[in-house]
């Protein structure tokens, strides 16, 4: 087994009023585990979603999107793990709306007033019998205070449930943040095969939570990458019920920042768990890049250096192999870098801050025995000063373990 | 150790006149091991170079670019393994001219007619004292039948030794071309940790000679990928030594097509070794991207599948889960791919080609044992027909197993 980084399940997760979640045993692909997750909303509540950019999108990002775009009465949320429904054609598409009809008509509702969600094995067919089979034990225990159930349900190659919560008042009302993910493997900007949910019991315009929801996806969940998969299933969901009785928060009003921020808050706390619980992970990497002229380019450089796979085993034997990280500054593609100018710093949460190397080579103060100190913890910083502008951009990332091929190599068995 | 694809080292190499090649036991890094090669070229003999695209280039790399810029004289080529002499700054260039200078005193050469190149760890100065006093070995065993130690001597984490020969005949008199190379991780176009050599005896023009690595390293070493990583070291270098007495080849002359193919097509073989002896490999993967708009995004494509840890662990493990590979094509960023439209088949080397995909889901007509028999072979075929234009790509890899962890965590231990 992995060593696993620092990201305990959490030992509770508040409730949010209106919205109650239920889980059920469906057997979807294994036996005797939580796969099946419904979740419903209250009437009035707020909906809004981001999803996969990858063309091979699974059919119920399709159907997410065409209901997000029908209706605002969005009143509840399907999720099974076990099958991904993915790379399943009209086959798979029809597959995911019998099982919102099935749960729409439980419930009185269109189809279109339910979100499918799906994760797990690409490319077979969604066993929607048994997802509906288990509709009704999943509705039997729905209930507000069920988050942490709601946060193992979703499960897949995870080891831990990973869930946040925060309260805070807003316009003289106490406000309640509780948000949930999944997703260890197949990690990348745009975004993972990664679910994640956010609900609040605030008041929130429609507008202003598509605000919130892009802000924060760009802050957290398009910043964290395992092993540069980008997914055909990753959906983040924001929900807002209007039960906290503050006043609607509106686009750029009042407490709008405010909420922004903690929403923002909640999403980059989810978004490292799942670096932290990256298949295989022994290590949790930072990587900040400074003083770029664009964000793009700093990203490009973040982004090589998280891709590496021969960084990534070397973070896995805490070896300061320093001279791949320079490589990977160098072939990400910014054409008329001057490598003598940049500088490079490895350091820790601790606020050890190390010169690695400048002016083309090892720093002359450098001592290998520093690199070695700081290599042999478990969430080390990788900080590259390009020194040819004032962009910056931060990411987080993990190693690359014996654990990361076993966990891949034996998915399906 | 890995289980090791069928690239063995060569029985012999054919001797090219001209060229004379003598190596040492320097101890660079490790004692007992060919680590210092010299090459020597007879007067009159044309030289070509492409480099990597790294901008962290190694000071070897500078070196010989500004060399062959200077002077058509090149005498010799120096050659280290042990220490990459890359991110080293102003002392790594004094470094590597140093050796030049001692090389070229011994022959009676201006430094700048010897070549440098360097493989190893990054980041370390280069033991230069020690490569000069490997020389006088190096020269004393200097012979034209020595290609076969040559290839032994460039190896750093290569488990076999690559190199191959031809024989043809070119405007009535016998022509031999040999070449070597070395590289088996940080392996990506443009180009890897890669050195190679090819000399023939004929006589070439420059701009032949320019003219015919351009198009061999476009079909070849720019089509192979190991982990993705561009090394800081990438040299491939083509000699001609004008002994074998034909009318000279010149650029889209007499015989020119028939020469650029055959420098080809030992490109391609040294570039397929390098990924057969990939670090821990042990499946050879050909992946052809057929009827694109574009080369460049076939290549987009192909490299999204080659370079997928998700896809690279499974056939590790034998297992023929198509949908990573369904995924790879969705993100690799063709923005208005339909995935409706395109096929996904599955090959071996003996003609077996299996249609696993289409219409955006499985084939009907597949059945997983299809895909499991194919999957435990050592050489696979993917096959995707994109069906929106009439370009194509090809390209090589290898799977991700165990040992490359092993060999990357290790590396420097």
């Amino acid at each position: 087994m992995p060593v696993k980084l620092s990201a305990p399940t959490p030992a509770s997760l508040l409730p949010v009023r209106g919205i109650q979640l239920g889980f059920a045993k469906a057997h979807v692909r294994k036996p005797n585990r939580k796969d099946v997750l419904v979740m419903t909303l209250v009437e009035g509540s707020r909906v809004a979603g981001v999803f996969t950019k990858n063309r091979f999108c699974a059919a119920p990002v399709i159907l997410c999107k065409e209901y997000l775009a029908q209706t605002k009465g969005i009143r509840a949320l399907l999720i099974n793990t076990g099958c991904a429904n993915a790379g399943t054609g009209e086959n798979g598409l029809n597959r995911a709306k019998q099982s919102c009809e099935a749960l729409g008509t439980l419930f009185n509702l269109q189809a279109n007033q339910v979100l499918p969600f799906s994760t797990g094995v690409i490319l077979e067919p969604l066993p929607v019998d048994k997802v509906i089979a288990g509709l009704p034990a999943a509705i039997a225990n729905l209930k507000e205070d069920n988050w942490l159930n709601a946060a193992e349900a979703i499960m897949t190659t995870d080891i831990v449930a990973k869930g946040t919560s925060r309260r805070l008042v807003l316009g003289g009302k106490q406000v309640t943040i509780t948000g949930i993910s999944k997703g260890s493997g197949m990690i990348h900007p745009n975004m993972a095969t990664m679910l994640g949910y956010i609900g609040t019991d605030a008041a929130v315009s429609q507008s202003a939570l598509e605000s919130i929801i892009q802000h924060a996806v760009n802050k957290s969940f398009n910043c964290i990458t395992v092993d540069g998969d980008t997914s055909t299933n990753d959906s983040l969901i924001m929900m807002a019920t209007n039960q906290a009785g503050n006043t609607e928060i509106i686009e750029n009003g009042a407490d709008f920042i405010t909420l922004r921020d903690v929403f923002t808050d909640v999403a980059i706390e989810l978004a490292q768990a799942i670096v932290r619980d990256g298949e295989g992970a022994t290590k949790f990497m930072t990587v900040t890049v400074e003083s770029g002229k664009s964000e793009a380019e700093c990203r490009k450089v973040a982004y090589a250096i998280a891709h590496s796979p021969l960084i990534k085993t070397a973070f896995f034997a805490s070896d300061p192999n320093l001279g791949r990280i320079l490589a990977a500054i160098g072939y990400a593609g910014i054409d008329d870098l001057n490598v003598d100018n940049l500088e490079l710093y490895l350091g820790n949460e601790t606020g050890t801050d190390v010169l690695v190397a400048e002016k083309g080579g090892r720093a002359v103060s450098y001592r290998e025995e520093q690199g070695s100190a700081i290599m042999k913890e478990s969430d080390i910083l990788v900080r590259v000063v390009l020194n040819r502008g004032k962009e910056s951009i931060t990411i987080w990332t993990c190693d690359f373990s014996y654990d990361y091929v076993k966990i891949n190599a034996d998915y399906r068995s």
